[in-house]
């Protein structure tokens, strides 16, 4: 039986997400939803139809799960509530302090229509939580540690955007390398947020603008970068375009805990991701949870789910019986 | 509220178990159950019953979870349909040949006595499983690969104490670092055996023992040594017990896909675990999925599951909000 997606916004999210559904053989696009002036949007899937955000209630019949892939803080705290009441949804709400009312807004609406939605999928919220909360579960005396990168933070970027004088810019959060192999190898030290990340920005500015003002308005922009070491290059929009224009993106889960009679022995759980594409492996999980948010529907769950709630075997296309003989 | 665990056997695992229920405030542990001669076990939990596993079906109101600690090939395959008529079991079946027969015999039991039972939970099989499952289920173009060690393999160092003139062995499965490093960097590379893995062996041997002919014995190994290579290392018996007497384990799941209209991304997802003892974290799975177990019965949930069958958040004994609140 095949999948019938409909896509709810067509940024990198969205067309990662056209991509994805391309790499499921029982997956099919059945159409993108949009904001936006319908003739504006060129899907990369020949025939695929563009429509109206407005018009979505039509095709209730005509769609088993829509994702939504619009942003977390303009579009998904109205969008997931109102497709929750029609179709079964996923989306990648990340604002974590929101969690909670954005759950209880799409849990009620989808309660309401009998649908089933898994919200916060991705990677970080979503596979990364599942890791963190397992390995907890788990290990359960030990401390835990998420490093990010490296990778593109969009929000830094869009920060640095913002400063006069600056034209455009990518930022990358990196780990530091120190902090993950002190933390590899049991101590389990207490980091400082300065000790666990670096910032490195590439900043195109104009022509007469002041390089030394703007790397100082980077450097001490609080919650941004006055936490973190920080350096700034000043390059070509040649370059930046040349050398900067990738999502990669990525990052590890490490919990290390202690074990026996007096805790006498380190056992460690890590949990990587080292990712081309942040928006196109975003897209795999939402596909991946898209086909249990089906499953789980025809089971007659309705509301909102987390990753956490999802039994992992209805990610797969496959049966139990086939998933034993061939993972266990 | 407690749950109350019955372990039965009482070797490495079962010692690792009363340890692990020992870490997880809301456990405890009502008694140990033995084939053996019962004044023969000495726990370490003050206080704590040792009975007979035949004595067992006396307490099925008393207690909440069994956790089988006995062995795969001789305990398990009688064990667990034994328990899961009575009680809500998990166990760590390892044989993965016999997984689906010993499925459907704790399935039939366990439907039959209303109970819950989880098989084949620890790393591997087990976490392991999980991952390889969950990684090929987002990432459906790739190359999945399964590193072991360094660790000790029991049935490796069990094969070369049956050799004549050996006292005793301790054997290392060790990834081979080059196989990683091709693996990591995306290449997707078709390894054979010998490529992934090499094996150490530290022997201690009788006197007069004909050290060529023993190395000889090891290494031509059919299954167990020829396939890889092998270096043999004898040793006194106080440098075994001083410097191998350790049970480390631990290994790595990476899932390395490929994203994109021309799967021009590299997307990768890497599992792994560094264990100072294997049977103590072992012991840790099994006391979160004997949580699981308990949770699911409660829902009316009777039969055989695996570690793909459980929803993540009922390994945690926080409530869902609370998860979505510290994890997501």
């Amino acid at each position: 039986m095949t999948i019938k997606i409909g896509i709810v916004g067509y940024g990198n999210l969205g067309r990662g997400m056209e991509c994805a559904i391309s790499q499921n053989e029982d997956m099919e696009l059945r159409c993108i939803f949009t904001r936006r002036e319908i003739s504006s949007i060129k899907p990369v899937t020949e025939g695929v139809e563009v429509l109206s955000v407005n018009d979505a209630p039509h095709y209730v019949n005509e769609i088993d799960v829509t994702v939504l892939c619009g942003g977390s803080a303009a579009d998904l705290p109205m969008q997931t509530p109102e497709f929750a009441r029609y179709f079964n949804v996923v989306d990648s709400f990340d604002i974590h302090a929101k969690i909670p009312e954005h759950f209880s807004n799409v849990d009620k609406a989808a309660r309401d229509g009998g649908k089933t939605a898994i919200i916060s999928v991705g990677w970080d919220p979503g596979l990364f939580s599942l890791n963190r909360m397992m390995s907890e579960a788990i290990l359960t005396h030990g401390s835990s540690y998420t490093f990010w990168g490296k990778g593109v933070s969009q929000g830094h970027s869009v920060a640095i955007r913002s400063i006069d004088g600056v034209l455009d810019a990518r930022q990358y959060t990196i780990p530091i390398e120190e902090a993950l192999i002190s933390v590899r190898s049991g101590k389990n030290p207490d980091l400082s947020t300065r000790q666990k990340h670096k910032r490195e920005c590439f900043v195109v500015i104009k022509e007469d603008a002041d390089h030394a003002r703007i790397e100082h308005e980077i450097i001490t922009m609080p919650d941004y970068f006055a936490d973190f070491d920080t350096k700034v290059y000043f390059v070509s929009t040649e370059e930046l375009a040349k050398e900067h224009s990738g999502m990669p993106h990525g990052g590890v889960v490490i919990r290390s805990g202690k074990t026996g009679r007096g805790h006498e022995n380190n056992q460690a759980i890590e949990y990587g991701l080292k990712l081309d594409s942040n928006p196109e492996f975003t897209a795999c999980a939402l596909a991946a949870y898209a086909r249990a948010a089906c499953r789980l529907n025809a089971e007659g769950a309705a509301g909102c789910k987390t990753v956490m709630d999802v039994p992992p075997a209805y990610l797969s296309r496959e049966t139990s019986q086939e998933l034993r003989r061939k993972y266990l």
